[in-house]
Order: structure tokens, then C-alpha cells, then sequence
């Protein structure tokens, strides 16, 4: 049975009863909201690790993508990565692997994980069409699940199906005419794949079969958004929509049938234009979890990308997205190296915690009251300690020291903490 | 006369003229904003170079603060920071320089400076009356008007004076029972100076003194916040608003004389609470310029805070902020080196474009827009062009080669913009 099912039937799960320990609220409420669809624990029976729920009224979560491509193979860098994404605080790892041997990575990288675990399996599909066949194209029904079922087998938590690219919404995407069409791989795939065989998109025509596989397994289905819009120009247009009206009524089939189910959401996307994307996805979607690209604010900062991605996530969040996919320096650009995948995390930790402040999440404010504390005591090894990077605030410090060990080469004899301490 | 005593007369001057060109708007509409005070154009008459406007309807403008202390005295250095900023986008530049020959780096700063020069008169108030008596809190007030003349005289654009801090807002301050009290350095001067010798503060209380010497020079007044708050908790509290109910009586007794101002704000802020501020600023202060330091949307990310920074700037700008100040990597630990400068700078340029387009500025969109062509178009040279560190995003880029020089390692074969080219 799935977490939905537990949950529907009042079972209280240990997944249900850490995941509540973990965010401090009582173990019937979490029951209620993952039967009301408004959270999901992703967990696939077949792993072990740590409960993480994902969705209203809990902490926001991160996750950080890696994995090989054809120009970049090396599976222990990418295990390397899955360590960093770890040590920094990802609560979710996507293996978006596309070369070498996808199966031992994938396999490593679960087994390695104490987090959850995400795919994108037409990945594979395409990889395999392509060595088989020479055009992704090509790619049968048979295969799309055989690779579905095979990702749920070895013990994935989530996956990314991008049900919603649809003859449908390709059409509309065609009326639209935008500057980038479609930037997700995965949407790109299957795309190409329904234009060019003329059939309708497998997993949102036999979205069932995806479902009974998915419940087999608990695996959390992960609606993607194949249509996210590839700059700001393109955002929020009717292409982007009509694949999130079609990724609500799946939404509704996944969770009558007992599925777990999130939704994926842009994307690029000017900043005055999140807040009705947020109120529009869970109204749409009613209230399924949100897991956002970025968004990014602006197209022009490649090499910052990490920076454009924390201004969109944290607002986004503010407004109720729940889960936030990092986005590093290298976007655009390369594959992330292990300093990209670093900054990657801190820059979406930075922003979900800014985001659990403003919406309210208790108790999210505790640690920003305690650096103040510390701040006002001019108590250096505890600002250190409650830095989200103290490694690297330590040597920061090092790197300048002030002839007063009190205070900082900033401000030196003139620290206005300092200062005032004799006066109030 | 100033800028403002000239629109008042109806007389479109060379930098109203210089102004509306650079912002792309009708110079008469540019004239008529000056008249109304919601717009500054900060240039010392004693100063050459092209005139930049802050204030409504313009683009965000970011400054950088550079100069030396105690513990680095090194003015090579600072004024290397000088370049830099000016190289990766600097509108404004502080020379907050409390170690060393002050009179010497001020007066390089002003030479060699193409764009607007802040600085801050009471840090070298304090440096002399430190010197002199051994105590911050024997500056007189004949020193102080001294001090700013002299800063005014040299060629100074804008100067920060905390007018607001005075006798009443302490007393708010006290009864509130802050965490961390001032950490305005000018701020914790003066409250020190107020409550030490029970006087009240002498630019509060001359404030037609100071007026006359701005008005001499057409100095810009930026009033600065010597309350702000210094950590998430102390945010919007009953002291922040008095001293900002002083500022907007300020304002208006300093527009009604003729004189140029602006408002600082704070500080480290709750995301959620940042429209507020930016809402109450406004409408307190009669919609004059406001120049926001941050907001830092979290307390916990010392070595980060040029991010934090930026989430918060890109708000508050889009908002209707018209002025950022940045805050680099080193903010809380260290004097910034040359690299935190740049970063610092790029974080904020990012927030600054991101709130434009939020905010509707005219053409703001347009090199995004340059962007996603030069995307679509698999046009590497000109997606460098149009990156906000085009040497940066060269240097990622020859890090990592693909095979196939179209796309990118990311995605290598399954690069979905190439992928669909011959679809659509």
C-alpha cells in the first residue's frame, strides 16, 4: 500500500510518524495531510532511508540533480557530488544520468543515499533508443514501461513523467509561438516522439498502467513540466497552462487511484509573475505539492544562475511552493562540478529558509534569532556554529584578522555592537 | 542652485538632459520628477562626471561601498574595488573609510571615479574626535558641519546623515528591548554621542545648518537609518518607524528648502514583510528615492550574503526601491576583497534587472530577450555577449567542451533546444 492508502485508512506509518517527528507537528496532522493530497512522503518500498515529506504546512526542501551526460562520464565524480548535495543539506538527489552505465550509477546512488532518490527515466529510454536504433524516436510503448517499472524495481522514490506533453498541448505550443519552445530534455523527447509517430504520448494515454506501477512500488509520480517556459518571454503562456490544467486532472486520477503525485513548475519567469503561477498551480492542481525549477528572474546571468534561481525559489516558496530544484552556477552552461553542486544547495537552502520564515513554518525563525544572539555577544564561535557554511565562515575569518579579536576587519575600533554595549 | 530648484523653475538642465537619455524617457517627464522630489540626481557641483538619476520610473540603481579601517589601510587596494565596481556595473560608489589618510583616499576616490561618490561625514568625526580626545563622543558640533562641508567642498555627491537618530527614537528604541540594539556604525555614534552627553543630535536639531551646506554643493541628503534593524527579529518595530516618521518630516522640510534627498532603509528583514516597508516608506516619506540596504532575508548565511542580499533587493526593488546598496560575500566576517567587490556587485545588478522587469521599466526585458534568441539560435558567442560577466561565462564554458560544439555538457546529445529545431 501507498502512504495515500496508510493514510486513507488512518494507518499511521512510521514514514508518517518521522516525517512528523522531523518537522515537529503532530503525527495525525501529517495523517491528514498526506490523505488530503496536500503532502507526500516519497519513499519507494524497496529503499531505506529517512522519511522526508514534501508539501503544506512543512519545512521547504531541496533538491540537488546529478549525474552523467555523454561528455562527461565519471561515476565517481557524480558520487562525489551526491556526498556534497548531502553534506550541504539536500533532501532529495536527482540521478539525471545519460552516460556511461546508467544502471550502476543509478543502483550506486541509491544505495549510497541516506535522502530521497528522483529519475527521469525517458532519460534512459532515449539513451537506449539511440543506441539501438539511432533516433529516440523510436522508442516503444513497451520500453517506456519496461524502464519505468525497472527505476521503481531498484528503489527510486520519485520519478518525472512529463504526462502532460500531449498532442494537445503541442498544438497549442505551435498557436503560441514562443522564443524557445521546449527547453526540458525530457519534454523535448517526447515531443519529438508524438510529432513525429503522430500517436498520442504514452504515459498520459495509458496513464493507468504508469499508476499501477507506481503504486507497486509508493513511488511519488512527479508530474513534469515539459512546457516550462526557457526565458521570461516565453512564461506563463497558454502552452505552459494547458499542460498544467492536464497535470491537474491527472493529479485528481493519481490520488482517486491511491498514488502519491506532485506537480513540477517553471521555469523561467519574471519575478512579478510568480505569485499568480504559485496561486494557479494549487489552485489547479488543488493543492497537490509544488516542486519548482528556479524559477529564474532573469536570462541574463548564466555563471549566477544559483543567484537568479534563490530570488525566484525563495519568493515562490513564500507563496506556497514546497520543494525547491537547485539550480548551480554552471546552468547553461556545463555539467556542474562539485564546487557548483555546493553552491547550488547553499543558494536553495538559503532560499527555503527564507521562504519557512515568511510562511510561518514554526519554530524556521529559531536558528536567525540564535546568530543574533551570538551577534549581539560578539560570541564568534557560536555565530560560526549556527552558519549554515561554518567551514566556510571560519575561513573567511581567518583570511582577515582584526587587531580586537571581538569585532572584524570591517568596522574594527568602530562596531556599533561593540559600541553600544556600554551604553544601553 | 540644485537640481530641484531648477526643475522648480522649469530649467531642463544638462544632467536632467544627460538623465532622461540614458533612462530612455522624455526629458520634460524626467524634470517634472525631479520637481516633485521622487526623483535625485546626486552630483556635486564640484564633481564631473555623466549624472545619474534614482527615483521612479528610472532603473534601479546599485551602489558599492569600498574603503579602508583600521585593520586594512592599504588605499591602492580600495581604489582597485573602485574599478572593479565600475567595471561589473557600479552606478554609485561609498567611500566609507575610517583608516589611514582619509582626506587622501576621498579626494582619489572623486578623481578617479566616473560615476556618483557617497560617503559617510561622521566616520571621519569619529576618527578625528578618536585621535584627538580618545572618545567618539567628544565630537562638537562644529566638527561635525566642519567635517561635512569639507566632504561637500572635496566634491562629494551624496552623504549618509542619520538625522533620525535622536533623543525620541531612542527612548522608542529603549522601551522596545531590541536583540541587537544599532549596528548602524554612523547610527551607534550618535546614539552613543546623544545619550553620553544628554544632548540632542546636532543634525537633527541644525538641520537647516546642513541643508544650507548640500544646497551650496547640490550634495544630495541621504538620510540615513541609523535604527535599522540588525537581524530578522528587530525587523519593522516601533523604533525603525519612528525614526522613519522623522525621515519623511525631514524630507519634506528638505525639499520644501531646495535641497536633494533620498532615504536609506534597512537592513535585515522577514521576506514577507519587505512590500510593507517599501509601501511605508513611500507614503511616509511622500515617495521620495529610497535606497535600501539588502534587506537580508536571513540572519544565517555570513560568506552568502550578497545572495540574501539579492533575494531581498530584487524585492524590495520591484517593489519600488530605486536604489541598492550592494552587500557582498564578506559582509559580517571581513573588509571586502576585490573578488567579494565583484561579487557583490554582480549579485546586485542581477537583483536590479530581475525587479525592472518586475517593475515594467521600459526595455528592461529587451537583452533577455537578446538572450533567448542567441539560446534558441545555439549562438554561443552572442549568448556571451549578453551575459551579465561575459568573461566568466567564457572561462565556464572552455572548462568543460562538448563533443558537439552546439550544445552544451549538461545535456550533450539531448539538448533539447537542438533537438527540436528540426521538429518545429
Amino acid at each position: 500500500m501507498t502512504q495515500l492508502e496508510y493514510a486513507r485508512q488512518d494507518i499511521l506509518t512510521d514514514e508518517m510518524k518521522q516525517v512528523a517527528a522531523a518537522e515537529n507537528i503532530a503525527a495525525q496532522e501529517l495523517l491528514q495531510a498526506v490523505k488530503d493530497g496536500v503532502v507526500v512522503i516519497p519513499k519507494n518500498v524497496n529503499h531505506k532511508f529517512k522519511a522526508v515529506g514534501i508539501g503544506r504546512g512543512l519545512t521547504t526542501k531541496i533538491n540537488a540533480n546529478i549525474g552523467t551526460s555523454r561528455d562527461c562520464q565519471n561515476i565517481d565524480y557524480e558520487l562525489k557530488k551526491l556526498e556534497i548535495a548531502e553534506k550541504y543539506g539536500a533532501n532529495a538527489i536527482m540521478d539525471l544520468s545519460t552516460g556511461g552505465d546508467l544502471d550502476k550509477i543509478r543502483k550506486l546512488v541509491i544505495e549510497k543515499s541516506s535522502i530521497c532518490v528522483g529519475t527521469v527515466p525517458i532519460y534512459e529510454m532515449a539513451v537506449i533508443a539511440l543506441e539501438k536504433y539511432g533516433d529516440t524516436n523510436k522508442i516503444d510503448k513497451e520500453l517506456m514501461f519496461d524502464i519505468i517499472e525497472k527505476h521503481c524495481e531498484q528503489g527510486v522514490d520519485f520519478i518525472t513523467v512529463h504526462c502532460g506533453v500531449t498532442q494537445q498541448t503541442i498544438e497549442r505550443l505551435k498557436i503560441e509561438k514562443r522564443i524557445l519552445n521546449i527547453v526540458s530534455r525530457g519534454g523535448a523527447i517526447l515531443a519529438a516522439w508524438i510529432e513525429k509517430n503522430k500517436k498520442e504520448n504514452p504515459l498520459y494515454e495509458d496513464f493507468d498502467r504508469l499508476l499501477k506501477i507506481a503504486k507497486k512500488y509508493d513511488v511519488t509520480l512527479s508530474l513534469g513540466d515539459g512546457l516550462r517556459p526557457g526565458c521570461l518571454a516565453d512564461a506563463t503562456d497558454r502552452a505552459q497552462i494547458q499542460e498544467l490544467i492536464l497535470l491537474g486532472e491527472l493529479t485528481q486520477i493519481a490520488q482517486n487511484a491511491g498514488a502519491q503525485v506532485m506537480i513540477e513548475g517553471p521555469g523561467h519567469m519574471p519575478l512579478n509573475q510568480i505569485k499568480s503561477n504559485i496561486e494557479l498551480q494549487k489552485s489547479l492542481c488543488h493543492n497537490a505539492p509544488f516542486y519548482v525549477l528556479g524559477p529564474l528572474v532573469t536570462d541574463i546571468a548564466p555563471g549566477y544562475d544559483h543567484i537568479t534561481s534563490a530570488i525566484g525559489g525563495a519568493l515562490a516558496a513564500a507563496y506556497g511552493a514546497d520543494f525547491l530544484c537547485y539550480v548551480t552556477p554552471a546552468e547553461h552552461l556545463r555539467l556542474p562540478s562539485l564546487e557548483d553542486v555546493k553552491q547550488g544547495v547553499i543558494a536553495s537552502r538559503i532560499a527555503a529558509h527564507a521562504a519557512d520564515i515568511a510562511k510561518g513554518i514554526k519554530g524556521a525563525i529559531d536558528i536567525d534569532n540564535q546568530m543574533a544572539f551570538a551577534r549581539y555577544s560578539l560570541d564568534w564561535q557560536k555565530q560560526i556554529k549556527c552558519a549554515i557554511d561554518p567551514e566556510y565562515v571560519e575561513k573567511y575569518r581567518e583570511s582577515s584578522k582584526p587587531v580586537d579579536k571581538d569585532v572584524c576587519t570591517m568596522c574594527s575600533e568602530f562596531c556599533a555592537v561593540k559600541k553600544l554595549k556600554d551604553v544601553f
